[in-house]
This record gives C-alpha cells, sequence and structure tokens, in this order.
C-alpha cells in the first residue's frame, strides 16, 4: 500500500541528506519525495511517498522521528486526505493536431501555458489516475517533455477535530 | 541568483542520498527539490532550486555529472523557461469569510478542492511571484495548513531548436 508521510523539518543543511540516507541504508523505497520551505521560515515541509504494509511504515516513522532536526511526522494516509501532483507536459501540437489537445486539456481542466509552431506546454493537477489518464490521451500525440512535482497531501479532518463536509463545492465564476 | 536545475538520475536506491550528500557537504543551499517517476520507468527526474553565482552553479553541475547513476544535468534557467509550482492551502473560511476566499480563489484562478463548516482547502499554481501573492492575500483569514510541491521547470525552446512563438494561447472552452 502507498502511503504519504509528511515529515516537518527544520531548515538546516544536512536534513535531507539524513531522511534519503535513512531510506536507501534501510532498503526502503522511495517513489516521489517533494522538500519544500514553509510559512516559517526556520522548517521546511518534506512529502515523502513510500509502499510498505504498516509494519513497514511504522519502522520508518520511528525512525524518522529518531533523527535530529526532525519536528513531526505525519502518515497523511492514515486518515482521509486530498492528495494532488502538477505536471508540465510539452506535446506535440502542429496545425492538424491542435484542436485535438485543446479537447484533452478542457475535459482534464488542464492550462495551456505555451505555445510554439509544433508544440504545447500544459500545465495539468489531479490525482495519480487522473495524472495517469491525460498522459494516456496525450502519449499518441508525442510526448516531448514531461516534468512532474511529485504528490503531495493534506488531511480533509480540519484542526478542530471535526470531519469535514462532504458537500459540492460550486466551481468558481468564470470570466 | 535562483538556480533551477533538472538531474535526470537512473531509478537506483541512494541516489537521491548521493545527490543531496553533494549538496550539503560543500554547503550548497537547496531551496526546494522534487524528485519522481518519468515515463521511463528505469528513471527518475530531480529539480532541483539553489541559489549561487555562475561559478557555483558551475561547480555543482560538474560534481553532479561526476556522480554514478546521473544521467543528465540541465540548469534550465541559462535558458527561456516556464517554472510553475503547486501549492495545497486549508484557509479559514467560516460563513462570513466564505464569499472573500471565492473571490481570492477566482483571482488567482485557484481551484477550491474541499470545504469543511470552518475551512476551504485550496489548490493553486503559478510561478513563485503569484504563490506568494495568494498567500499574502489569504493570510489575514487565517491559514490552518500550507503544503508546497517546490517548483518544477520546462524550457520554453522546442528540442528542434527554434524558439517558441509568443503568442497568447486562448483559453480553452469553460463547460
Amino acid at each position: 500500500m502507498q502511503h504519504v508521510i509528511s515529515v516537518l523539518v527544520e531548515n538546516k543543511s544536512g536534513v535531507l541528506s539524513r531522511v534519503s540516507g535513512l531510506f536507501s541504508g534501510r532498503g526502503f523505497n522511495i517513489d516521489s519525495l517533494s522538500v519544500a520551505p514553509t510559512l516559517d521560515p526556520s522548517a521546511s515541509m518534506m512529502t515523502i511517498v513510500t509502499q510498505g504494509d504498516d509494519r513497514i511504515i511504522e519502522q520508518i516513522t520511528k525512525q524518522l522521528n529518531k533523527l535530529v532536526d526532525i519536528i513531526k511526522v505525519v502518515d497523511i494516509t492514515e486518515n482521509e486526505y486530498i492528495e494532488r501532483e502538477m505536471v508540465l507536459i510539452k506535446v506535440s501540437a502542429r496545425q492538424e493536431e491542435r484542436a485535438e489537445v485543446f479537447r484533452i486539456a478542457d475535459i482534464f481542466r488542464a492550462r495551456i501555458l505555451d505555445s510554439s509552431s509544433t508544440s504545447y506546454t500544459i500545465e495539468a493537477t489531479g490525482d495519480a489516475k487522473k495524472i495517469g489518464a491525460i498522459v494516456d490521451q496525450l502519449r499518441p500525440l508525442g510526448i516531448k517533455e514531461f516534468m512532474r512535482t511529485g504528490r503531495i497531501a493534506i488531511a480533509r479532518k480540519s484542526e478542530s477535530g471535526e470531519p469535514a463536509e462532504k458537500v459540492k463545492v460550486p466551481r468558481p465564476h468564470r470570466r
């Protein structure tokens, strides 16, 4: 089973190296990882997507908690959560293919960021399934470049403990 | 000056640890880093955002090229490029604040992904400046959680060598 672990760390040199060394040294696989600043300049947030049964994940979180400069470790997948990833895709789009790329972008609510005489660059966001689906749709046209952020996740339950309402949120008004 | 370096690596255990160890061991600072699978299952792409003058960046790319399991190192910021980051923000949104959150999301073309009785969860994408601006707008309402992917970038110039057209791309039709 895939787990998304968020690790709040002190913003110090060597933390990333220690965390990634812990994974490789123990043979734990990392599917994706991102590390970026938080709103507090002294801390960074790492999001690690990894595979493993409950025993392995427990072992990983215990080992992470033992490292210096680690403030907090949370397995976000333990509760309800929202996960998202962003990809940038440069896809071949000559004259006769342009309409098709537009249709695919529209279906996946993706954005066309840039255009050349032979390609479009598209930004898409979504969970793993949606990203896989847009890649499958664009692949026959010819994907020239592909960059992805790795997944990040956020708990659905709010801090005060009450579950999030499962209401349908209306889409913002488009101008 | 900030540089975005993309590093294509063999998908082997320990590569991330060696790359991050190279940075910390030499005192090079990493602002953000993401590593994720590519379309080729044997390779992963790392995107590293770092600071430094040209001499330091040259040193970094040389050192990276010497590491085993590194396939290709490109300083994307050397040429024209598009950079993007995604953030997930859970912001306080009680009844009287909801309209204001909608207005801010609309201005920044952000998406509201989830709602609870006291909060909205928003997905926003953009360059560093835009992300900074939406955070500044939402901060007075109360940001409860904040996750970001770190930046990824893609060259504007297409592979065949011709520059991308600087045309305005029409927005896809909204239904």
